[in-house]
């Protein structure tokens, strides 16, 4: 596989203290001509769900050959292994505790190896910065191809994280928010594609909502369903928070039905 | 023009969401090798006006040849045109939403075009997200010159937004603060250069304010006029917000007149 | 000395406004080709403190050769000079208002020379944004080696700050918080190695922890000591944040002693 020469990083350690940026230093010091793109290091602290779906939607828009880094580790220190994988023709550096399920779950026969520290002659690692003493040397490495992925270590059966997948029969859609976005826009669980034709509302919280094609055609003040940046259904209020004013937090139940059903 | 290699990016996107990272996504897909560079991406939802005095404040200070990126979008998906220009011996791509009055109307002979999206042979774009398909492989090509800025669509009168110009007779400077800065610093829209030789006040919500030259000239506790890195009057607080102290906000009415009218 | 290309930046300008990508633009304009690397841009306004010991704890995970560029700055526009210095195969720029202090006293035989603004045909700076207008262009020059260290200006005694070292004796080591990291992570100044060997006690606040080595041996609801990635004590709470639960600050002492005297 031709590398990119990029490394996007996906982590929990906030941008108010130095961590990210000893990261990257330890990146550049095996790699200096590292492309290193931010993809959020505003996960809330070991949420590995929100990292994995913000890693499966993001990776595919990056040329092929990129590193994913993504350190949200609440097993730092403990028995869990560190883990390269390869799918789609993207390397991922992660732990081992179900963070890339939903890329591994997506993706056409990805291959995963457990990183051996002996055999890489990295040093014992500190008890609670492995971004900086495994996963960033490593992720460097990759990104050059200093090292092929098939000498990082044995292939290894990654953890798999119980998904709660949407639901979807001939009368009805039924999911869940994802996440709430920074402009309090509702993202959803259920593909874009999966939306029938014809007249639909969608049914979340109280609420009872029709579906546009963009934000401009909502009136103001109202809450709409439309499709996403991630290629999902969302929930959207123009010029506002859908979930302030929904009341709805992540993890909440959508529906969507035919007109025919909701009238 | 000679290009620079850098792409400066201004947005509402927040740094939360993967949104920001995916946009560098398909900007390095299209021209590996570009410098991508952070203006601000905290503008407040569809601050249109703030983004656009950013941008025209920030400009200057990069290379001729940049390209700036500026997606601060309300109309999304609606008919407003993708915009590229030409101002300055700088670039920069936007939507015509008014968001590049303040560098058209200072710049010497600026060229705007429409994006031909059909030309260019983008996919027809997704309904939500036209920084990431329509924008960003646009400004790649312009940073490196893949494509010419004349290539890019057909001329174009863009939406240019009403200004509320600061004032100045013999007596006295009337403006507004523009916004407020992370320190709590109140930046208006008076030009420096304005400022009268001898002795001033500021009048401020209840206040009249001595200028200083320097933040270290105030003393503990003093509100004070200076020269802001903006080059326009700005009214601090030293070891505080003058925000907070003067209960003054974005949009405060600032008025400037010798001593010997407020004595 | 070799230079690596990389610059670090640690300031607190916030990323908010446009300040750091003014400084970033500027920093290209004299070489292109840098690698920027944000540290920290989020130190509370002028605590000039937390930039040192930012500083001082992340530039050896650098390749050497690297610039620091660190503006913490409540005297810009006064009397205080603009420093670079060379220590342990590092550069750094920035105010001399101690900031570089850590980095001085524990580097061997660093060398301090004030900028020469006059020799070096900088323009008489802005009043308020020396970022810009000094030290962006000198660390950009320092980066590439456009100009040698020894001709940015004459030798310099640093002011340096009053340091609080941490103590200790054959029963006890004392020492304080010295700032509480993004996850609420209480971070001391007692070095990791001076824990001794056998059972200890962590006394902090009303609270007597014991330490373990990694988080995930802590029981859920736990405090906890054990070494921080600044290789030095940390306090910290599994699943939560140490400094909410123990109502605990930066500055606060903290005690170290053998099982026996706690017990």
């Amino acid at each position: 596989m031709k590398r990119s020469g990029i490394v996007t990083l996906t982590t929990d350690f906030g941008t108010q203290d130095p961590f990210v940026g000893i990261v990257k230093g330890v990146m550049l010091r095996e790699a200096p001509e590292l492309q290193l793109i931010d993809l959020s290091h505003a996960i809330p602290a070991q949420d590995v769900a929100l990292a994995g779906l913000f890693l499966a939607r993001s990776y595919g828009w990056f040329s092929s050959g990129t590193v994913h880094l993504c350190v949200v580790d609440p097993g730092v220190g403990s028995a869990r292994e560190p883990l390269v994988a390869e799918a789609d023709g993207h390397l991922f550096v992660a732990p081992d505790n179900g963070v890339l399920t939903q890329v591994l779950v997506n993706a056409r026969a990805p291959t995963v190896r457990r990183i051996d520290l002996a055999r890489l002659g990295l040093d014992p690692p500190s008890r609670t910065f492995h971004a900086r003493d495994v996963f960033a040397p490593v992720a460097a490495w990759l990104a050059t191809g200093l090292r092929p992925f098939s000498g990082l270590g044995p292939l290894h059966a990654p953890m798999m994280n119980a998904e709660d997948p949407p639901l979807r029969d001939t009368t009805e859609l039924r999911g869940r928010v994802m996440f709430v976005d920074h402009f309090g826009n509702l993202v959803t669980n259920l593909p874009a594609e999966w939306l029938p034709p014809g007249e639909v509302r969608v049914f979340i919280g109280d609420s009872s909502l029709r579906v546009v094609g963009t934000y401009a055609e909502a009136r103001p003040g109202e809450c709409v369903g439309l499709v996403s940046s991630f290629d999902t259904l969302e929930v959207a209020l123009r010029d506002g928070s859908a979930a302030s004013r929904l009341a709805v937090t992540r993890g909440a139940a959508v529906r969507v039905a035919r007109v025919a059903e909701g009238a």
